[in-house]
């Protein structure tokens, strides 16, 4: 079946979650949102592109850091309101500059950080 | 440092998303929310328990399926707005019965289907 972003269900400001997962590792790396138009984007020139809430503007990932996220496969869950790109993420994800975004743990009720910043 | 959910960004409708991960195997589950006492019974019980939207209620996880989710592991990220719950998942996460909701790719334009429902 072909695939149609209209297939998908966006929130009220025309927004879908896109959880991204390193493909060889399998750690997951970041959680931010997408629109029709930046899935399509995404697609088309498998450079994984979010739509920045904060900017109100395409945010191609690593665009000015050089921490691209390069698309390896993209996946729609069964809602059809949430979505998996797997990508080969080059340098850190999170703008902290490690790794992934969830660096902290909650164990026995305390903080614990997992991941220190790389340089 | 001791951890409270008042630290967590919720949506207006005092949701945060959260990621089921199985533990194991690293593979992506499901995704679904959260409100504040969601996040508070999931870390006293052991048992992943999310908010349903639709049934606007508390949704421990397998409570009818038997496809219950013990909490392995829970982290936050850099902003503060999305959950991981690292999960041992007991049978299929997703209620078509198969092992992960996210069983739909999109390759070269078209809907390719990846997984089986258990039996």
């Amino acid at each position: 079946m072909a695939f149609s972003t209209d297939s998908l269900t966006f929130t009220a400001d025309g927004l879908i979650p896109a959880i991204a997962q390193d493909a060889a590792s399998g750690e997951i790396l970041m959680m931010a949102w997408m629109n029709a138009e930046s899935v399509e984007r995404t697609l088309e020139t498998g450079r994984v592109t979010y739509w920045s809430r904060s900017r109100q503007a395409f945010w191609v990932k690593g665009e000015s850091s050089g921490h691209v996220q390069e698309l390896v496969d993209l996946r729609v869950d069964c809602d059809r309101d949430c979505l998996l790109v797997l990508v080969r993420q080059t340098g850190p994800a999170c703008h902290t500059n490690r790794r992934s975004c969830f660096y902290t743990a909650i164990r026995d009720g305390q903080e614990v950080e997992l991941m220190e910043p790389e340089v």
